[in-house]
């Protein structure tokens, strides 16, 4: 996929969770995500990717920030790209990252709650 | 723990993962939140607790929405508290459980990005 081709998301995933409650079959697709989102290796390589000024990183740069091996990296690199969250493409020797934000985004508005709830505290 | 009592949060755990790398330690700990997201039943459990306008369901609300057993239920509902994303009460017959709204705009915040990086699509 081109870095200009971003996927079109389900109106329903930028709903916060407050609006109204998920139907199954959103709460399957955003699950994924989620899912992917919840090994702390991920969530550093994600972070790496995310705050590279230059929009991009080499694989290369990713393998050295970690103890893990090339493989196990590239094991939750995938992992990260099969659920949307970052594209990829091989230039020479290298493989590039880079983040999708427009999926990013989804999952944040669908968290996205007023940090206390005026009912909740009245009650 | 009190409905008012809402836990202090770490600052970085509010920082957007485009602005800065995730430590270790804090990735750890977000990581948790995100891993209990990432199931479908878990996630319309949390979508039906925080829709609720009076802001706390009943669990034989939450039961009756499913196919699912009461034990599965209640051990989807456990995950969701011990990662601190809703909390809970028994009252007489029932237990009342409601969102942590702190916990889940922190985790709103982190993956809030720019719905499409400039640097990335003019590259």
């Amino acid at each position: 996929m081109s870095r200009q081709e971003l996927p079109i998301l389900d109106a329903s995933c930028c709903t916060p969770l407050t609006s109204e409650a998920l139907t199954e079959e959103s709460a399957v697709d955003l699950a994924k995500g989620f899912k992917a989102l919840g090994d702390p290796v991920r969530l550093r390589l994600l972070s790496l990717i995310a705050s590279r000024k230059g929009g991009e990183v080499c694989v290369c740069e990713l393998t050295d920030a970690f103890t893990l091996t090339g493989p196990t990296i590239s094991h939750h690199l995938r992992v990260l790209r099969e659920a949307g969250l970052i594209d990829c493409q091989r230039r020479g020797t290298w493989v590039y990252y880079w983040i999708i934000p427009a999926k990013l985004s989804a999952l944040s508005q669908l968290l996205d709650v007023p940090a206390a709830s005026p009912d909740a505290v009245s009650a």
